[in-house]
């Protein structure tokens, strides 16, 4: 990365939910930004951990036994092996950082699986 | 790391600059939240990217060749090897994010060097 990155001009370049854009890495750990809305699909990453944390709007993380209510400002670490599903009634900007390759679908695949473009 | 962390309640609980404070892992990179207030010291980091959001305020990282200009919403990504110097002119509140040991000086060391505190 040779420039600095404003994440809300990134944003503005997705053109719908869960298309997640790549903003930069920090060594082999992609930067990414995703508009959230509605719910996403149930998955686990079971090599890694997951970074969310909240730019604009309100994000709700459902854990299996608990939800996490997320406002802009705040940041949560899904730990691995752990199920979650991203939601969020109106659209929502989140910055995500997990490892290279790592799917955003993880373990259930299916037609939310989405490749980072890069922006 | 079991709940969400709230970045400006984080910073709140540090009371003198340049103090880098941990608020949660992703895998083994530390999340460290930060005030800054006047120059840091030139150094760099030869085996690792350093992350940076700016949450509040206004931060100036300068590189040997320019200067990279941040407001909030706003990251740049240091790469490994680079020099560079933190600097914030008011009070500036980051967001950083490297591996678990990295040394906030870097190769420089010196009397700015601190242990990260648990918030």
């Amino acid at each position: 990365m040779d420039e600095k990155v404003n994440l809300a001009a990134k944003l503005a370049l997705l053109d719908r939910p869960y298309q997640p854009g790549i903003v930069g890495h920090i060594n082999d750990y992609k930067l990414q930004v995703v508009k959230v809305k509605g719910p996403f699909v149930w998955h686990k990453h079971d090599e890694t951990d997951d970074f969310f944390l909240v730019l604009s709007g309100h994000l709700t993380i459902h854990l299996r036994d608990r939800d996490i209510e997320l406002d802009p400002g705040e940041l949560f670490v899904v730990p691995r092996g752990v199920e979650h599903c991203p939601d969020a009634t109106d659209e929502t900007e989140v910055l995500l950082i997990e490892p290279d390759g790592t799917q955003n679908t993880g373990d259930a695949g299916g037609e939310m699986t989405a490749e980072p473009i890069i922006l």
